[in-house]
C-alpha cells in the first residue's frame, strides 16, 4: 500500500515536471515571435523530443499502475485523469512547436504593426495552463472552474485578432503571408486553451465526480 | 467471465456506432460545402450532442470495466485503447462541426473557383477514418500502418491548398474572407487525419505492443 502511494506520487511529480516543460515551451515560442529571438524558437524545437519521451514514460507508468495494483474508486479516477492530462500536455507541446515554426517564418520580416493582442492572448493562455495544473495537484475545483471561464475570454480575443488580420489582408495584399502566419499563431494559442479546458474538466470530474463536458450550465454553477 | 466478454463486445459495438456517426458528420460537412446544401450542415450541428453523449457513455462503460472487472494484459490494453479512441472520435466530431460552420458561412457566396482539392482531401481523410476503425475491430496492424502512410499525402494536399489560397488572397483582396474559411476547412480536415493517425498508433500498440508514437522509423517497418 505504501509502495502504491509512492507510485501515485511519482506519477503526479512527473506530470508536474512535464507541465513545467510545456509551459516553458509555450512561453518561449511566443517570446521568440515577439522579440524576434531565433534561439528561443530553436529551444522549443529541441525540447520537443523530451516532452514526447515524457509522455510515453508517464503512459507506461500509469498502465503499470492499472495492471499491477488494480486500483479502485478515487485512485482509479486519478490514474485515468493523469493519462488524459498527459495526452493534453503533449499536444500543447506540439502546438508550441507550431508557434515556434511560425515565429521562425516571420523572423526576418518587418511586421505590419507591433504585436499586442497575441502576447495578451498568450499570457492569458499561459495562466490557464499554470492554474489548471495547480488545480489538479491541489484538487482545487474552484481554480479549475476559473480556467473554464477564461476560455471564453480567449475565444473573444481570437475573434478580434482574426477580424483585424482579415482587414489587413483586404487592404494590403503584401500582408497576406504574415497575416496567415499570425492567424495560425492565434489558432494554436486557442487550441492550447482548449486543452487546458479539457484538463479543467478532468479535474472537476476527479474532485467532484461531476462530468461537465458539454454541459455549459454545470460549468459555472458551484456544484 | 462470460459476462466480461459481453461487456467488451458492447464497448466495441458502441465505438463502431460512434465512429459511424462521426464518419457521416465528416461526409455531410464536406458535402454541405461542396453542394452548398444547408440542410447537410444543419444535420451535422444537430448530431453533435448525440456524439457528445456517446463519448460520455463509452467513457463510463470503460471506467466501470476497469473498476469492477480489474482486467489485465490484453483486456486492459483494449480498454485503455478504447478510451483514447473514444476521445479522438469525439474531437473528430467537433472538427466536422467546425467544417459545417464554415460551410454555412460560405453558403451564399459565389466561390472563386470550383472546389477540387478540398473534396479530394476530404475523401482521403474519410478513407483514413473508415480504415482505422476497421483496423481496430479486426486487429489488423497492416491496415493501421496504411493509415499512418496516408497522413503524409494529407499534409501535402494541405500545403498545396494553403499555397493556392494564399496566392488568391494576394491577387484579389475580395477573396480574403472566403479563402480564410477554406484554409480553416483544410486545417480541420488535416486535424481529423491527425486523430485517425492517433488511433492507428493505438491499434498498433494494441496488436503488436509497439509504441510507434514519435518514432518515424517504426511506423513503416513491418515490425
Amino acid at each position: 500500500m505504501r509502495h502504491f502511494e509512492e507510485q501515485l506520487d511519482e506519477l503526479r511529480k512527473r506530470l508536474l515536471e512535464m507541465s513545467g516543460l510545456v509551459e516553458s515551451a509555450i512561453y518561449r515560442s511566443v517570446q521568440s515571435l515577439v522579440e524576434k529571438d531565433e534561439q528561443q524558437a530553436q529551444q522549443v524545437l529541441q525540447n520537443e523530443s523530451r516532452i514526447n519521451q515524457m509522455e510515453i514514460d508517464i503512459d507506461e507508468l500509469a498502465t503499470q499502475l492499472l495492471a499491477l495494483e488494480q486500483p479502485v474508486a478515487t485512485d482509479l479516477r486519478f490514474i485515468t485523469a493523469a493519462t488524459k492530462i498527459n495526452n493534453d500536455l503533449e499536444r500543447m507541446g506540439d502546438l508550441a512547436v507550431n508557434i515556434a515554426e511560425r515565429a521562425l517564418s516571420l523572423m526576418h520580416e518587418p511586421l505590419v504593426k507591433p504585436l499586442i493582442d497575441i502576447p495578451h492572448m498568450a499570457s492569458l493562455v499561459e495562466g490557464m495552463v499554470r492554474k489548471v495544473l495547480d488545480a489538479f495537484v491541489r484538487k482545487d475545483s474552484e481554480l479549475a472552474r476559473s480556467v473554464l471561464l477564461s476560455d471564453d475570454a480567449v475565444d473573444e480575443l481570437r475573434d478580434s485578432i482574426y477580424g483585424e488580420l482579415i482587414s489587413y489582408m483586404q487592404r494590403d495584399p503584401a500582408t497576406v503571408r504574415q497575416s496567415v502566419d499570425l492567424m495560425f499563431v492565434a489558432r494554436n494559442l486557442e487550441r492550447i486553451a482548449d486543452h487546458a479546458t479539457n484538463i479543467a474538466e478532468d479535474v472537476l470530474f476527479l474532485v467532484e465526480g461531476v462530468d461537465v463536458r458539454h454541459h455549459a450550465e454545470a460549468r459555472s454553477a458551484p456544484k
